[in-house]
């Protein structure tokens, strides 16, 4: 795919996949609506195969090749549902995965990206060490690198989940999603668009990690090279494919406080009954923070992920 | 109502509450799966109002009720879900909702039965001194007391969680559901079996409160004098109403370990991304506990709650 995805595009997409994902329900809650003062619809990918919308995405790309490509196998570096997406997907397959990690990974995402059959190998956690890695596992055994988010097929698989909460509700003001690498929220800002031209397309991220809002305002990608936050999903730098789609179509990307960002996943917790991940509570936390981006307005949130230790929760006693 | 529901009252019943509960979505997991040998088809009642099936019975029997019965408002005595979804109808149809709950109750759910603006009065935890406080409730204020399960409106407004199930997955071999005081079976029973006679109908307790195998075993309710379980809203006791639709449709009740329930609560969370409480992981540790009654059917499980004390979960550290 040498073009940028676009609502036709995402259309097919979501047909090639429909056998290999969940169609994820979307909830309300009225705890949370009062919380926000908005009307907010959750697009609920923390129920989505793998536990996060990463399954769309990853499905789409390892669809997508050919007999000739896809028989190697495909490979990543992760830091974990990217690599659970992709072991699951080359399983539907039935070719092989093989993913990079960072040591440093939660121990709940090492088994689950195992689980699902794929040849694991762990690197130190740097940037340059995972393309190392993953390098030389290309090297060795001729496997496509499926990239978590600057890749075309990845990012219109991502627009998915909002294809399908504006067929849902399809009067939405705004719709928001975190931002990592910016493969979700290019392909949520390509669906959403496409279908209402008019949708406000937010993102928000850890203030921790707030490389995206940086490299919107510098109009230049800008790396995220000390994130301090405990949403571990959002660590990623924009990609040279996301940066302009996100530079064309994003209204606003708000930061989240790491306070905010657990307060935001407990009251979920509890209203809510989803277990959502730290990532996936990022932009309830920033709406809460930012009260008038959205008042009174309805506003789709996609859930991002659900894959949590249970045995670390950011609120238990250490 | 003075006659058992049958099929038809449910589905009058399901018209008159659809104003105020959630129609709940049905969820599958590979994993869940795997883990007990058969396809299972979750009725995420935890995602209900009040985060538990409660809030249908609950609707139902306030919005029965004549203007002059309704006027002084309700009242009952409750472990919590039926008190907070009494309490929720209540506001619901702008009458007062009297709550007498033992002082024992988790602190969360002391909150949120409050939270829905019922009148809260507190009581040792016994059988005795809850219908002593109940009746001196009702002395005072004329309110109409509705049971939390002995109550053919309420076991009808359960009832409408299996109709719903079984209008989306009809193809099931069985159901079941928790037992407590046997409200929701009686309404499951009803309800499943009136749309499928061949359906089976299987409860679940746990061994420490299973008053209910050994009623039916019995043929006479026996009461529940001294539950040892962690799963708190299954310690009632089956009721003069609940037990005779028990007798006549269920196939089997079977028990559940405590260790069994929080293994299995822990996996739902892990796999499913759900929150539920103990009660509701009642049904998949016995089945679990007895893979030979369930091997290779299509059950249909009532995923009954999902109010938990996030500072208090079963695998926490003391």
């Amino acid at each position: 795919m040498v073009l940028p995805p676009d609502l036709e595009t995402i259309r097919e997409t979501a047909g090639r996949i429909r056998p290999w994902v969940h169609r994820t329900p979307v909830m309300t809650c009225a705890s949370l609506d009062s919380w926000l003062g908005a009307r907010i619809f959750l697009k609920c990918e923390n129920l989505q195969k793998v536990g996060a919308f990463k399954a769309r995405g990853a499905a789409n790309a390892v669809h997508s090749l050919s007999e000739e490509q896809a028989a190697p196998g495909v490979a990543t570096h992760s830091s974990g549902n990217h690599g659970q997406a992709l072991a699951l997907a080359a399983r539907t397959r039935g070719i092989p995965a093989f993913v990079v990690m960072p040591r440093n990974v939660p121990a709940v995402k090492k088994a689950a990206v195992a689980g699902y059959g794929a040849r694991v190998s762990y690197c130190e956690p740097s940037v340059q060490a995972r393309e190392q890695a993953l390098a030389a596992v290309v090297a060795e055994t001729g496997a496509t690198v499926i990239h978590p988010y600057n890749d075309y097929r990845i990012i219109a698989g991502q627009g998915t989940a909002a294809l399908e909460l504006l067929e849902e509700i399809p009067d939405l003001d705004a719709v928001i999603t975190p931002v990592g690498g910016g493969g979700l929220l290019s392909g949520t800002a390509i669906a959403a668009r496409g279908l209402n031209p008019a949708i406000r397309i937010l993102g928000a991220e850890p203030a921790g990690a707030d490389d995206a809002i940086r490299s919107l305002a510098a109009g230049r990608i800008i790396p995220c090279e000390h994130p301090d936050t405990l949403a571990d999903g959002l660590r990623g730098t924009l990609g040279d494919l996301t940066f302009p789609i996100l530079r064309d179509h994003v209204a606003q990307i708000l930061p989240a406080s790491e306070r905010g960002i657990v307060e935001a996943m407990r009251l979920t917790w509890e209203r809510t009954k989803l277990i959502i991940e730290p990532s996936a509570a990022v932009p309830l936390a920033a709406l809460r923070e930012a009260p008038e981006v959205c008042a009174g307005l309805r506003v789709g949130v996609i859930l991002s992920g659900g894959n949590v230790d249970l045995d670390n929760l950011p609120w238990s006693p250490p």
